[in-house]
């Protein structure tokens, strides 16, 4: 490994120590580099406002760093073992090239805010690709609701209950998702504030121009406490899990839906090929696996956020067991935004079967309707449930599913379905991203 | 156990089987009960709007509805074992009084949306009491930051770093609980929908007047969707819990400092002796278990988020599993809340050892000022680090703790703590509220 | 609240940090009352063999701990908040009826030990709790697997595959109960060992008879060393935690299943009425509540283990978090024993649809026959499934369901279930406990 | 991507989709290829005792496996996207190489139990490791607790309680780290159970020699149902993985000592310069990062077992989420392994630090050997507590630490630390292994 900026001569390394201590680092700090190499262009140009570098040592740095962030897109540069992490092949790359300009890009930062804005800023290119998956698939279903509105058994405790529709159940997960937007968005709204400037967590004694950096970066506003930037070190990270989180847990419903309804014994949806996969020993079969990996993504969410959360246990101030959530958040992120890409295209390919739900609505799901119609006859209420639980079998006589449907004016329900004031949000947050 | 609203003749009920499902289900409704009558005396009238109760109905529900919460606040009524639920004990209790009136109360409505809305507008109290904590937590900070600067040591890894004081460490978790309030409020702001109206999750077959019981009970907005309303449990709860847990972490990094700080090694601190307790077999003890209890609170918090997200791998629809994410919340917020409450106070009390702290600051410590000081005035930086490594251990000379700090002027440090900032977003926060 | 050991004069109490010290200690040590007055019995005999207690002393504490235990079984004594902790408790009552025995009995002890002792006793019990629910499920399971084989659908991906049956879900349950029990009994082999005598984690400057109390109190070893005393506070929690969830684990997939199979759309199980429950809106439904419930007690056992580990990251020694573990494992338990009690009867009284389960196994299910069939005439493996593909739908010419089961002769498999060889297992389980 | 074994003719693949299934699937079949090529050697001579193969083709294949594993080793062979998965690169290139008898090897089996059968050997290689990590670095402690007893301050609540020595403190870890030894043991003897032969879950009409392959693999037993086996999946990594928490959660209690006691503040341990880091920033740090790694090792294991529990809410039969449960292991057991390996020579490597360990024993700590003496002496122990607690800062008084020490008679104190017994439970470990 070239280049610890902290080696003292005479001081031993051995590599297994040195291999534990650097993990996967490096390697993930491939998906923070643009973001560091952003950043430490607004550092650079910081220090030149306030006189720590003159304005050719400037320009030649964010060349360079410009030059490397190319070079690390084209794959010219690969960030490898041979570095300690991503900061530290940034300078050595500086240094190569610029020499002393290079040796100066370091002047009044640390590591530790480094990695701070950088992640920072990779949090919120993550939760804008959230808030698009979400806002994407709300879409789809905002549409489907509006279009289409076969009848379909509604249940409770997996037991058929009432008549309900594949338009309920569309407009339904379109309020879940643009909840879920809403919530993506408030957490970007928490994390945008600005950590570099605050070097190891306790400032420096040089008049960084941290106001600066805040706009060049996007931030919306400073990060005041370096005390403060070390303790959002998994705090944030968290939140975004957090915000992620909650759209992966309306995925894990939606797919348990889809789970059931392609079975054979529900038979009420059917995918397109491909979503599906073979096995490599039943000649006969068809596996809906992309929504059982859905279903199953929450899983990497939550184990992220166990990671991250069981770190934080500690006293204020940096401490290496952080470093790890670096991890985290990379795999979490990955798995959680990988599901919810595929969501949209699924929404639109999924068809369903009309007869098969329509043959599985039995007379007794009218039971609530006619207690409920006694009820607004004037029998109190408890008694009409009664009389209709005493005659649950033959409460369809002369009902239909549509008929259900049309009588369901509760707001929200299957006559009174809403869509306008879904569709009022779902714009308030196409506005605002 | 009286009046299941479900029973029917002729089907034996096993008693063991019976505590089963009931669980603490019925003391835990103790928490959601006058939230409970509250959304029943809302329902009642919109009811009356719809015409499905008369006014003297209404009127006689209402007076019955306030006669049983402050029955219950008096403890004239108690809801135990006797009653399957909270939501059952009250229509007994109208049945009983009021005859046809109350048999009538469950018109339209389910036990599915009613413990909805109670349990929504128990959520939204206890947000209200975390914002409560959490800024007047951050109003101490804010005050003995701007009071006092003692010098302390400032550390990474634990190991001495740099010189810091007691007015960026106040700073720092006034920004922290700044955040916790805000994040509060906006987890509020996506809970704030009314369920009341969806019945299972499939409406009803009555023109319910939601939108007057979303203005009756204070909600901002109509949860539009039944099918929604039944996903978002437990999904609310879960957001509410993390907000709760957010709060929480910066708490239990806080009791960590604390725990160390009043540890003799470190000697920072003095607790008062409210704070303590002592040992039941060394005469010789004084233990800061209250500092040692709020740290181990977040993992209640932790617990009752594991707790709701390990329900929630479910089809949509209402099942039972999601009723055991009402201890849950009553744990996790208990426990949370709790020790929140004491955090003012104990911010008030916590006395610093000015002297102690002063000893623990080292001559090296001064060593990253030297750096940068060399850096300021031209020297490479890198080559800068390399030679005050090599005089670390007389960084010192001629220089003091209040000396590094009043040079430490990049905003966020102790020369430019930016206090008004802060008191800027706090104010902001106590508007908002 | 009385007695509190370690008071001092002229200490302020702040009544509510005390409530907060307390939480629910004193309730909670209800669970482990009786286990503190046995092992409180153990040591005053400790305490008389090594002569600081006379034979007089030794008889009068022994009679008032029985009394005392006596007392609480019958409600005399009711251990509430009046006491700061059961250990409290005892100390107090023994003083108030004896003077000075009562004054010597926590001579050389600790409430440290003393909550240590106790605790492990009680754990010891849940676990034998655990591997009675277990072995008595497993039971039930080997029965029916041995006297009913109907043909059932046998699933992958929840989509069908192949024929199964009744005797196939049982064998594999009966196993994984078995395995269940079995890892039980290994942890409460690893939890065997008495902690009595370590006091606060260093020892004492006395002679015990640790080797007495470890036979008088039924442990199988002594836990040797103090300082490992205290390690083991929440180690050993999580891991009986841990024994506890592998079962729940395996409940929750069998409850899956059953909450499945008793849906309209499968139909293959019918549950007696006393598991399941009716709605209080719609007269129709019947829910199987207890599956759902079960299903569900997983996440309370998850809830403990999550508990007990964040509190766990900590310095070696006593600290107050470790406080919180009681909780976690009386609610742990309680949840997770419950669900599990009622397994065997559950069990028993299922009843199979055996035409619904017939009419779910598909022509194509027999594909994979067909395919191993060539396979074993010559045809290469991955040629006999691709011309079995192309034929899937026609694979069920000339065969039955129970001629599919019949030549399943793989060990395991239907028609050679090995049931001698898991009755062995069961019997072996029977033996060690 | 080649060969998908279940491909269809006029199926369309969408890429994303196949990018989403794949995940990183065939990298983590990486970790288990060379068990899958000897589960598969088994398998094949499992077939030619019952005429499937004849004795040609089993040689040739056993030859090409044994082929297939040295390329692997040697990098002749990459395991890479081109392949589905490590099953289907196995197939593969046996019928590149041998034609028939290649499409044959997936005779009677499924990937379903290929998988189950190289991950389990998988696991029990990594239990091995975990057992030799924790039993060489019992070792350590036994013999460092044997040859040194330098007087140390014993706390409780991170406060000074009674003198305590470096001897009880390694004395403490190695009766640690020998349960924790005997519970990996504990949890691979309840795993060793072979799947290999119940193929997708409900075994073959082929009488599979699965005795044969139980004794060939090396398993101790038969896993006998296949309907079992399906159930194991997830349940037997969270076994493990429980197992690795159980030593993880010790290190982590080690780490947090060893992370005070290398602070300035307290100052009792020396690590060599291999163990630390500089800071990129600060010249004079020095941090002792490899012992706050193994401190946040444990939110690695965690996170593992959270993520495992997540997927396994689920009916009985394989579902895809179960997949993800490769990932975990590999994760977590990387991590946890990883950390553990460096305990043995961090142990050897520490070095105490007698004149702080003395500073920092206070006369007060003697009191509570004053109140045991004088509860010998037949002063009741609750008076003498008080009386101690009046005088507690003149306790010291001709007192020393090595006195204190000395009269810690207790067995497992000071004065007899029963190492003897300890030594005997590791060398019964050492014979088990």
């Amino acid at each position: 490994m070239s280049g610890l900026l902290w080696h003292k001569d005479g001081v031993e390394v051995d590599p297994r120590i040195m291999q534990f201590l650097a993990g996967d680092d490096v390697l993930l700090d491939r998906e923070l580099f643009l973001h560091d190499v952003q950043a430490s262009q607004a550092h650079v140009q910081g220090l030149e406002r306030i006189g720590l570098l003159g304005a050719d040592e400037c320009a030649g740095l964010l060349r360079e760093l410009d030059a490397l962030a190319a070079d690390f897109r084209s794959g010219a540069f690969v960030l490898d073992a041979r570095y300690e992490d991503g900061h530290s092949a940034i300078e050595a790359r500086l240094i190569e090239r610029l020499g002393d300009a290079g040796r100066k890009v370091h002047t009044g930062r640390s590591r530790n805010d480094q990695v701070l804005v950088a992640s920072r800023l990779w949090l919120k290119a993550r939760l804008d690709e959230l808030i698009a998956h979400c806002t994407a698939a709300a879409r789809v279903c905002l549409d489907r609701a509006a279009s289409e509105a076969l009848p379909m058994p509604g249940y409770t405790h997996l037991q058929r209950a009432v008549v309900s529709s594949t338009a309920m159940w569309f407009a339904g997960f379109a309020e879940a998702l643009i909840d879920d937007a809403r919530r993506a968005q408030d957490t970007r709204g928490l994390i945008d504030a600005n950590p570099l400037g605050t070097a190891a967590g306790y400032g420096v004694n040089l008049p960084l121009d941290r106001d600066f950096t805040t706009a060049a970066l996007g931030f919306a506003r400073l990060q005041v406490s370096p005390v403060y930037a070390q303790l959002s070190r998994g705090k944030f990270e968290l939140a975004a899990l957090d915000a992620l989180a909650s759209a992966l847990l309306d995925l894990r419903r939606l797919a348990w839906d889809l789970s059931l309804f392609t079975t054979a014994e529900y038979g009420f949806v059917h995918l397109p090929a491909a979503y599906t996969t073979g096995s490599s020993i039943m000649p006969n079969k068809r596996n809906p696996d992309v929504v059982e990996l859905m279903r199953a993504s929450y899983a990497a969410v939550a184990a992220a956020r166990c990671e991250v959360e069981q770190l934080l246990s500690l006293p204020s101030g940096y401490q290496r067991d952080l470093q790890f959530s670096k991890g985290s958040i990379v795999h979490g992120f990955g798995r959680g935004l990988g599901a919810l890409a595929l969501l949209p295209g699924l929404l639109r390919a999924l068809e369903w079967n009309e007869s098969s739900m329509l043959a599985a609505i039995e007379p007794s799901m009218y039971a609530t309707d006619v207690a409920i119609e006694q009820a607004a006859a004037g029998v109190p209420f408890r008694e009409a449930y009664r009389r209709a639980a005493e005659t649950a079998a033959s409460s369809g006589e002369g009902r239909t599913p549509q008929g259900s449907l049309d009588a369901r004016v509760s707001p929200g329900g299957a006559a009174d379905l809403r869509l306008d004031e879904l569709e009022r949000r779902w714009q308030a947050l196409a506005v605002a991203t």
